[in-house]
């Protein structure tokens, strides 16, 4: 086994691989900004390594820097986290070149799933269900504004590159096209310094379904069952859960296998996560592959009983996958909710803070993942995502139960946090039944907000 | 369902209850003395209430205070915990006398349970395996002696009322016999105004294991599988896991059917506990049922993932219940640690204080249950016991993992725990192995305690 693995991040994610590595008797290296000398991860790390200054280019996301640290603290292997360089694939390059083991897929498998057209391309022909759209990248406007007429309005522009909502935009009149394009466009060249754009038609209310992959070095390839994360605003996730409780077992087999069919289609190996878009009538269409491993694994890991960090260490180790598809089943429901340090009566703006008082959720069927401590000092350098709380039930309502009283005994001071928002959501009939589809915060965040924060005859 | 609830407890299991109730949508009534004023309980319950001074034998053994609480708070039912009054026969008639619902066994179970030797007796009578020794109590010195001798030494002296190791001597020696007897007499009637005795064959080495059972109001008498707690200081229990891994399927389903008779015989409801030990050739002999819900009963969650509090409720509104013995399924392997303000450099003398830093560890598979939060004064008045870890992994290796780095993660700045002290024994090799019974901490203290903090190279 790898003797050192050095963590290419920060924050919660950097945490939950340390304990990985703990848990495997893997000694590992945290890396750190000057901001976060006091943090967590570095906390808990057997050795810790100052990679620069606080802005992300000049630390978390300098290639060099991080590659020189693993050398020079004599790690043979370096995860990557979530964010950050998780999906560069010249970070794998290099860390290949300089013999060290990128816990992640190839850099030629992340290339072609990394690029949206190709990557579309490619599940047309493994015979993966796409959206109906231009088979790749189109040109010019000319070209564009054809294909929107033909698969008919409304569309979806998207860039090539982007990533998070980035150089998206809806359009449902032909009129809009034009702006709505020179705008995804200039956006997708600012952030990615790419502005190649493909177009494909809008499905109206999906549900966002992803499944989880692991693929190992050996041909073997298996899912892990799917998680619901339509529960999104701004094309953020913020609340999860798995199974999808709309989704059958025949259908969760059919989605399961073109899962696995993308991922073999991209010569795909570790973790990794094919997201489908589901519309009402329970037609799915591949939307894209994360190359890494995701923010919301725990749902999965609560469910399956599997530790996806692990799994990936072990099959960048080049170990066969010792677990069958027949072998996977999704135990109970799980739920997390990633707890952000957004104040949702300002517009859900960020804010940082000292935490002067911390108290976690414990007991039964909780599970929090967390950078904070007490008196920690939060960073505006980075993300707001401050604590991930998955809970682990016999049933969804159990679940959904279990996570409100989690939430009750969150307590931040110090900053405000998203916990309450999603308290009072946890209790929308709408979300107890599941009625739900990626366009519910949008359309109830204001209801949700308008709550006495005591009502307590919100139930199913 | 119940309407409200008095938790007639303080501490970690106030709290847990807390949190089913709450899960359950069950308001809850929390119960305190003047010294828990500031007690996560009372933070944590819908409603609290002040039923005398710290001395428990004022406020949390007041049975008429506790009852009067009830009756003001409109509470339809009480949970007593563990420990206090929840093993208290008189407690459960006044309860039930003033028509609240005593989540619990009926007071004649707990009677018949409760005197060792009426347990004894009746458990002979429904053909389950007891320790060889006298028939009831014996009533003076001369029959002791006549019944050790027919039974060889050595021999255990034990009190009918005992309970955690009070009025029970170890005799190996004929000729300590008297003095012994007379020792374990006094100390019995000392501490629990009752001086019956008996007697039994002493088993060497045994592992403590115990059954843990539910049984509802309609005949329905299931169990969940074993703990192992034989790792036990002074026959107080450290640390408990489940499975036990010296017991095979064969061994399990003929100890789990004696425990299931056991409770059958003493017309046991709800949840119970059945406690034998084994000795080296694999035969067991019943010792006692503890008529509570146990500390340790979150490891049998963890591998059953049946909420135990949830059904003690369940069962007490006298629903029927729902899980068959074939249901149950032993899952991965669970493992608690007792973290204890008690120093072991100091011979585990106890110790109070104000934690100024708490870090609670977290990440998947790790549940803590606790009463401490930051800025929490220990109170010298009650049990040493300030938290439970309990973490749940696919093997016990893994757990035994996953433990230790819990233990790592775990900072309670203010007191000194046995955190440490689990660490270190958590890589002995024998308990690693699973070599041991209960005089390991007896026989290793010594020798865990000489190890240096940072030794890493014990190991599997």
């Amino acid at each position: 086994m790898f003797k050192r693995i050095l963590i290419a991040n920060r924050g919660e994610i950097a945490v939950r691989i340390i304990r990985a590595c703990m848990e495997m008797n893997i000694e590992c290296v945290a890396i750190y900004s000057t901001a976060d000398k006091e943090s967590l991860h570095v906390k808990l790390a057997t050795k810790s390594i100052c990679i620069g200054p606080a802005r992300a280019a000049d630390s978390y996301l300098n290639m060099d820097a991080i590659i020189t640290a693993a050398q020079v603290t004599g790690c043979d292997a370096l995860h990557p986290g979530f964010g950050f360089l998780s999906e560069n694939s010249d970070f794998v390059r290099k860390c290949q070149e300089a013999g060290i083991t990128f816990i992640g897929p190839t850099a030629d498998a992340m290339d072609a799933l990394g690029n949206k057209a190709t990557a579309r391309k490619m599940m047309m022909k493994a015979g993966v269900p796409v959206v109906p759209g231009s088979d790749g990248p189109v040109e010019d406007f000319k070209k564009l504004e054809k294909i929107a007429k033909k698969i008919g309005y409304p569309v979806l522009i998207k860039a090539s590159a982007g990533g998070g909502g980035r150089g998206m935009r809806r359009v449902y009149h032909p009129e809009d096209l034009k702006k709505l394009y020179e705008e995804a466009k200039a956006e997708t060249r600012a952030c990615f310094n790419d502005d190649e754009m493909y177009v494909e038609k809008l499905i109206l209310n999906p549900r966002h379904i992803e499944f989880q992959i692991l693929a190992d070095e050996h041909g073997n390839v298996i899912h892990l069952g799917e998680r619901d994360c339509s529960i999104q605003r701004k094309n953020q996730k913020l609340i999860e859960e798995s199974p999808c409780m709309y989704i059958n077992d025949d259908l969760r087999k059919s989605m399961g296998k073109a899962a696995v069919t993308a991922a073999k289609a991209a010569g795909y190996t570790n973790a990794g996560t094919v997201e489908f878009v589901l519309d009402e009538k329970d037609h799915y269409y591949f939307i894209e592959m994360n190359t890494r491993i995701q923010v919301e694994h725990g749902v999965t890991e609560a469910v399956t009983g599997i530790d996806l960090i692990k799994q990936q260490i072990r099959i960048a180790f080049h170990e066969p996958l010792k677990i069958k598809q027949k072998d996977v089943k999704l135990n109970g429901h799980a739920m997390e909710c990633r707890i952000n340090a957004e104040d949702p009566a300002k517009g859900f703006m960020a804010n940082t803070g000292k935490i002067t008082f911390l108290n976690v959720p414990g007991g039964p069927g909780v599970r929090v993942d967390t950078l904070l401590y007490n008196g920690y000092e939060t960073s505006p350098f980075y993300d707001s995502m401050m604590a991930k709380i998955i809970v682990h039930a016999p049933t969804r309502l159990e679940a959904i139960r279990r996570m409100r009283r989690a939430l009750l005994e969150l307590v931040t001071e110090g900053i405000t946090t998203n916990g309450d928002f999603d308290y009072l959501l946890l209790h929308h009939p709408d979300f107890v039944k599941g009625n739900y589809n990626v366009s519910f915060i949008e359309n109830h965040a204001d209801e949700i907000l308008s709550w006495d924060k005591a009502v307590s005859d919100i139930d199913e």
